[in-house]
């Protein structure tokens, strides 16, 4: 927990935020080890970070008093990551992966080798990402949450939602044999379309490919998806 | 396990293996869910890879054939990876991940916000060592293990070991504020220092520079050790 995300509810005055949830409190104490007068690094989520000065601590709060707060969360990475379904462990993982590292546009695709049961998983209810995100965030020092979408079937994401994002990004398919290795250092908005274990099918890849996506390789090994986008990410970017 | 790695006691005979142990029989059947007549891929620990023939599957052994291996596995990455040593869960996965990219050399280093107690952990066992390189390898298809050395003294790795090390490599250590961002796309044998949680302190990094590495930073974000390392290994290499 590098920064402190204050949610709305957690500012309970003008310069004053008060944080009341025990894992929050439990990091204080045991991993930072504060006590009052510490200055440690808050942000509003979805705005501005700072220093904030440790007023209070107790077993059922800690309260917070800052300056206004002047610094602007470190820049997101322009790409919109198209993500086969992972199994749920590895998806709570990668999200939080993929939030630190700047990621702000998410979406969570059906693919033929997504495994049905993972949309049942209680790691897709709202506030289980949420809790993913917030780890990332926390991580990294920033506060502007990502937006994560499900998209339950291939064929109409492809046909109705692909194309319009596609109508100012560049699209990139990373796949095992595809003829082009992975760009390097891209600054243009670009989407990042990511199979399951075990690949996209012939047919999804057809159809990305067809939707104005190029496709682009790794290397020989094959990678388990979270090391795949991190690496991924950290290559084009 | 994309590659099922074979130790020289697994061979009972040329062109011959047996695997025994309840990890792989268990894989076997509840991931790949084969039965004999099955194509899998193999690799000799060290050695050659290629296609193997399941010929039996029992509660005790999976018999397999093959012709002489023919396919060399991956190119290794030109990289001798000095990690300050990570927590026990932390470095489990990293050991993975870093295997599954192609890192031949690792040391694990002592450094001043290293947890004595870290040291102490059963993950450094020899054997669990050995456990996640297998996993890495299994993952990725290689074959080549990576060398892991334990070095529980920073001031003796940097005076006795580190100038031999950088006789023949490019040094460079991973550390926020450093002037030049991480360089992209080398080919030529490099070492890369990456510090604990909570960064090398001033004096590390004083002794890192003056043994002649250049400091470099990954940007404003502050990822965590598993993330950074694949991140900079793809951003790298």
């Amino acid at each position: 927990m590098n920064l402190i995300l204050l949610s709305p509810q957690d500012i309970i005055a003008e310069g004053c935020a008060v944080v009341r949830d025990p894992r929050r409190l439990r990091h204080l104490r045991d991993v930072h080890r504060v006590t009052p007068g510490a200055r440690l690094t808050v942000g509003l989520a979805g705005g501005q970070m700072g220093k904030a000065e440790l007023t209070a601590l107790s077993d059922e709060q800690a309260t917070f008093h800052f300056e206004p707060l002047a610094e602007t969360p470190p820049p997101a990475l322009p790409v919109h990551l198209v993500l086969a379904l992972p199994r749920p462990r590895m998806l709570a993982r990668t999200l939080e992966h993929v939030t630190a590292l700047g990621v702000k546009d998410i979406t969570l695709l059906h693919t033929r080798r997504v495994e049905k049961s993972y949309w049942q998983s209680p790691e897709l209810m709202p506030e289980k990402i949420h809790q993913h995100l917030v780890l990332g965030l926390e991580q990294a020092r920033d506060t502007q949450l990502p937006d994560v979408t499900l998209r339950r079937g291939f064929r109409p994401f492809v046909e109705d939602v692909l194309p319009e994002l596609l109508a100012n990004r560049r699209g990139l398919v990373a796949h095992p044999g595809m003829a082009q290795t992975c760009p390097r250092a891209l600054t243009e908005p670009t989407l990042l379309a990511v199979g399951p274990e075990g690949g996209f099918i012939d047919w999804e890849i057809d159809q990305l490919l067809a939707a104005g996506c190029e496709g682009m390789h790794m290397g020989p090994r094959i990678l388990r998806v979270e090391t795949a986008v991190t690496a991924l990410l950290a290559r084009l970017f």
